[in-house]
């Protein structure tokens, strides 16, 4: 291909802030993907699993994308998610993105229907792409399990790599699964894969992959980014145990309300603690209790960005 | 409460044809519900799974629901499935169908998210109410966990039913399992309870329920409402056993893509056979040979409207 790489390194799946009515708030939403690229990321994934994103509507997705947009974040570093469990509104949001002048999007496969066959998700994919036309399109796979339940399989992320090279970018694994990770950065190699938490992300990196989109990256860019920066060097082991000691602080609440709390905290905002239902807001007390009990953290190099 | 029922029967979630672009077709989707409703059927439920209602995108939802009224169903007798991942999409899809007159909307649970807890669940359908805001909305739950996963529990069902009173008016139980359906109909008697496959039409009308909403309903209306015409006459439990073996023999195959063959082939339209991605059609050889066996099928009283 000989085509520069668009995304590689520290990405954040942004956060969304709402405001006292549920809707979105544009201006806090803009002002921590500021912060967040201060702290260290390399680029910004709005709209992912971490920012609620599937529990916004089309048109609240569009508007918060414009407002980042408008408020002078560089498109390029943007990878919006945009896929749904329909085809026509996947088309729709990854268009408006694309016009924006987005450098990716992040794309999970349909995900109503279970058990469907790696044949029926390809021809979704390729419906959008082809549908679509335009060649500015750069679209990685978002494969997260756990969640989305369907998935993407390594057949299936080949065969849509041979079929729309260059328009197939990339691939993020939040399977959990590193050996899943490893087996598609050897089986596709003209493909950026991410890991879906830093705690890979030395493995990601020595292994040839891009680097992670990781929803810690919401309050702990600047030591992610430092692993980044410096992984061949002799304390990137060490580094890489404090930035995994952080997640796996992280990951003893529910992850996305307690990433909410920590922003709250940081920027004495407590109406950040808010999600969209069905997901529900840590309460104040266990909040400030799981916060104290992340500030003891000692031996973090460049902890937080927040705390 | 006082209120006339309004959705009691044999309720067919409509399928959906597609032109040979891919985009749903209006005029063979009008053609298509009035045959169901000639065949028998007391409602239809638009953009159910059977529908491939979550692979559409909004807008196709919303104009072939406009596309059924202007064609001159009567909205009442219409349950236009609304719920998705979203409540902002939920809520513009809702209302649009509240405001077109339908008699009722079905509605799943936001299915993104795994393992939220009931009370994010309630709170995302009390936002749907609540900035709604409209008397006339009929809601019904749409309990299918073998495919959203996530689902209604009995608890969640009785304290919607308790906080919405006329305005949360039924569910749909696509569980399978009818020990469950027994319990709600035990616990909500204020609510119809709609069994999601006509095999338990006869344990739902004996234990109070309201009826079936089947995918099945689009091929084998005239059976089904044979059964339901005659639940409490003493040949209840042949009719019962008839519509059952129909059934037991869809499902031996893929029921979306072979029920699409089956009315492909009533109608001499073998670009009804299409389904959306990611579902794939069901090839000709193999949905010849699965209709062969069906129409082989004896001994099944008025069998079939479209064999």
């Amino acid at each position: 291909m000989g085509r520069a790489k668009k995304f590689t390194g520290v990405i954040a799946p942004l956060l969304t802030p709402f405001g006292g009515d549920g809707r979105p708030d544009p201006v806090r939403f803009l002002d921590h993907a500021r912060r967040v690229l201060e702290a260290g990321c390399t680029g910004l994934a709005p709209f992912g699993t971490t920012s609620e994103g599937n529990s916004l509507s089309l048109s609240e997705r569009m508007a918060l994308l414009e407002a980042l947009v408008r408020g002078g974040i560089d498109p390029a570093c943007l990878m919006p998610g945009t896929g749904t469990s329909a085809i026509g509104d996947t088309l729709t949001l990854t268009r408006h993105a694309v016009e924006l002048g987005c450098g990716g999007v992040l794309v999970l496969p349909p995900f109503y229907y279970k058990m469907v066959s790696d044949e029926g998700l390809f021809a979704a994919i390729a419906a959008v792409i082809d549908r679509l036309g335009d060649n500015r399109l750069r679209l990685y796979l978002y494969h997260i399990p756990p969640v989305a339940v369907v998935g993407y399989s390594l057949d299936l992320v080949a065969r849509l790599a041979r079929a729309y090279p260059g328009i197939i970018a990339g691939l993020k694994d939040s399977s959990g699964d590193w050996s899943n990770t490893e087996a598609v950065i050897g089986a596709c190699p003209e493909i950026e894969v991410f890991s879906g938490s830093e705690v890979f992300l030395l493995s990601n990196l020595r292994a040839g992959g891009a680097g992670c989109i990781s929803a810690t990256c919401n309050v702990n860019a600047g030591a992610i980014r430092g692993l980044y920066d410096h992984w061949r060097d002799g304390d990137a082991d060490t580094r890489q145990e404090g930035v995994t000691r952080f997640r796996r602080e992280i990951e003893r609440e529910p992850v996305i309300p307690f990433l909410k709390a920590i922003v709250a905290a940081e920027h004495g905002d407590p109406a950040w603690r808010q999600t969209l239902p069905p997901l529900s807001a840590m309460a104040e007390e266990s909040a400030e209790r799981a916060i104290a009990r992340l500030a003891a953290l000692a031996a973090v190099p460049a902890r937080s960005n927040v705390l």
